[in-house]
């Protein structure tokens, strides 16, 4: 009984705590049952906002910032992480290119640049990392990843030879790329990318059809961004030789997926899987006797790749009992007691405000995990 | 594991369910997890309101409709219990006299009677009961219980012989009692009081004093309102031979403890104590191997007599574990564990309008419901 091990890997409750906090919060509450058990805490991520400091803090490595080029243009400060390996960095591309950069009125993907998040990487290979895991959720583009690459050295150029203009909107003028000062720890550091949607980079299922919308396209600028797109790719193939095109996942971030399939040395995986590799999860909950695991949101949707769902996947996988809290409960959660999430409990203590529910939440987490530690207690 | 045994004894949720809804939506809950569990309903009550429901449909018994005297003298719609025994009632009296009868601009304790309260009792006698539970939380009144005795016959007489005003402002007038045309049957039956407060009928901690400014009376009406039951209760002592000044209770529902116990053959106990006796739920949670309990509210007030403290007291002396569900889980739970109640979890799936969330009760307390079996069952 006073010899039990918890196995802590919650994703962060957004607004209110990182999934470091979350931890602590679950511990505290565990622990007024079980002082004497053992825990084992594993920030968790998925890929989308909070990954970088979730990696960070499971790894006992640093986060930095650096001032780079903002989607449109002007200069934004992004930050990134150096992980406690001391050979892994971690970005997420809307630190540096992201939608939440760009004020509602000025949405314009025709202009906007993955420019940023090449400075980002670049300065990651300044560091000497070998191993880049960069999370591609949130982009405010549309440029198929072009800008990213010029930041590394790539030129995209036109009929003149000039350098075409940056963003989504340019695209259609490229007729050249040139790779003569590309960067070449390009082709030595490992990119993966943690991308968790399959859309192609172009048609109907494309990064502009699909996302340009939330990203302020209208219609014919859909049109118009998914041609230059057609086009970007058909001038890849042609001059590098790779056809990128109908990649699952060509299609994520405005095309940034392909831009990094094509320009380094990437490999496109699950964002949950990439933090469970990282974190070896699955060996952390052989060790343990129950695995805990939480996000601020849970309903049918986690299981197309949230954290808890991976947790619980992991978990399985060593043959471990996993409980889930959340600060909102949604529908369909009893699906993923088949995924296998064997129990999911609300932290919320009754009706109220947001706010307050937001602030509250270490203390809601503490007390969902204190009673829910009192339940298995009467089986020791 | 398919043999458990679940003792399912909630309050009612105030404005969201009653008692016996919450046990529907228990055993919903849990049957998805135990499909082969024996199930004991037993909707419970602690005196309060939904006192006379728990207690109808925990006994298989029936509610009536009767037109009594309002607190103000105009008709009210009230409605008593026929238990499922078929020899004992129950009533509320603030269902013939209460607060939530008078509206705000129409609060006066100088005039409000409990004369309805009579009324009901009287009913209920003409069914031949020989048992009355009475709840009498709520109430809009600060006579003494005159009017409900002088609806039982009983006379309140001043220096002319004439039949004193009715409420608590009339008091200072009576002069006589007269019981020559008193309801003999209040000798006969029993009545027993559900009171959970232990003030005296008069003086600073006095019905007057403490609860008479919930009802309209100012400053000036209190002093009037302890006045008058104090020469009320000078008039009892030298013409009934009864002291009831300073009985613990005697104060409660503005001295309808006091009239009750002087005018009819009752005794006052806690109102979770005289449910938990009349539903026999000690013997039930021995059957049982865990019981369930819950209410619209926990906090540390629970702890003061209401349905989950009480279930819990009568489940722990039969050695069962105790896990509650609670729509609002306010300051100082932590403080139950000591009581006997185990674990306690907040049905609320998240932020969201009290409406919602009182019209989404059931499927909550069920969802709630199938995650604790779930966890229980890790020890199966």
């Amino acid at each position: 009984m006073s010899g039990k091990t918890f196995l802590l890997a919650p994703d962060s409750f957004k607004e209110s705590m990182t999934a470091k906090e979350v931890c602590v919060a679950m511990e505290q509450g565990l622990r007024r049952v079980y002082p004497e058990a053992h825990f084992i805490h594993v920030p968790m991520a998925d890929g989308g906002e909070g990954t970088v400091q979730s990696l960070v803090d499971a790894s006992g490595g640093s986060l930095h910032d650096k001032e780079v080029t903002g989607p449109l243009g002007k200069p934004v400060m992004a930050s990134f992480g150096l992980l406690g390996d001391g050979e892994t960095a971690a970005i997420e591309m809307a630190s540096a290119s992201g939608i939440h950069l760009v004020a509602r009125d000025t949405k314009n993907p025709l202009i906007t640049t993955t420019y940023g998040t090449g400075e980002l990487i670049r300065e990651c290979l300044d560091r000497g990392v070998k191993k880049i895991l960069i999370g591609i959720g949130g982009s405010a583009t549309n440029d198929g990843g072009a800008g990213m690459a010029e930041a590394l050295g790539v030129r995209f150029l036109d009929e003149q030879g000039r350098d075409i203009p940056r963003g989504g909107g340019g695209l259609d003028q490229l007729h050249r790329i040139d790779l003569s000062d590309a960067d070449p720890r390009l082709q030595d550091v490992e990119m993966v990318v943690a991308c968790d949607v399959t859309n192609p980079l172009c048609g109907e299922h494309g990064a502009s059809a699909v996302f340009g919308p939330q990203k302020g396209a209208t219609p014919d600028m859909v049109q118009q961004l998914d041609r230059n797109l057609s086009h970007y790719a058909d001038v890849i193939a042609e001059q590098l030789g790779r056809d990128v095109r109908d990649v699952p996942g060509a299609g994520a971030a405005g095309g940034l997926g392909a831009g990094l399939l094509v320009f380094a040395r990437s490999e496109l995986r699950k964002g949950v899987e990439i933090v469970l590799d990282y974190t070896e999860l699955e060996r952390k909950a052989a060790e343990a006797d129950i695995v805990f695991t939480g996000e601020g949101g849970i309903d049918f949707q986690t299981k197309f790749g949230k954290t808890p769902y991976g947790v619980a996947q992991a978990a399985k996988r060593a043959g471990k009992k996993v409980i889930a809290v959340a600060g909102y409960i949604g529908e369909g959660i009893e699906t993923l007691h088949d995924e296998g999430i064997d129990a999911i409990f609300g932290i919320v203590p009754g009706a109220g405000e947001l706010s307050e529910l937001l602030a509250a939440g270490p203390e809601n987490v503490a007390r969902t995990c204190e009673n829910i530690a009192r339940v298995l207690k009467f089986a020791d």
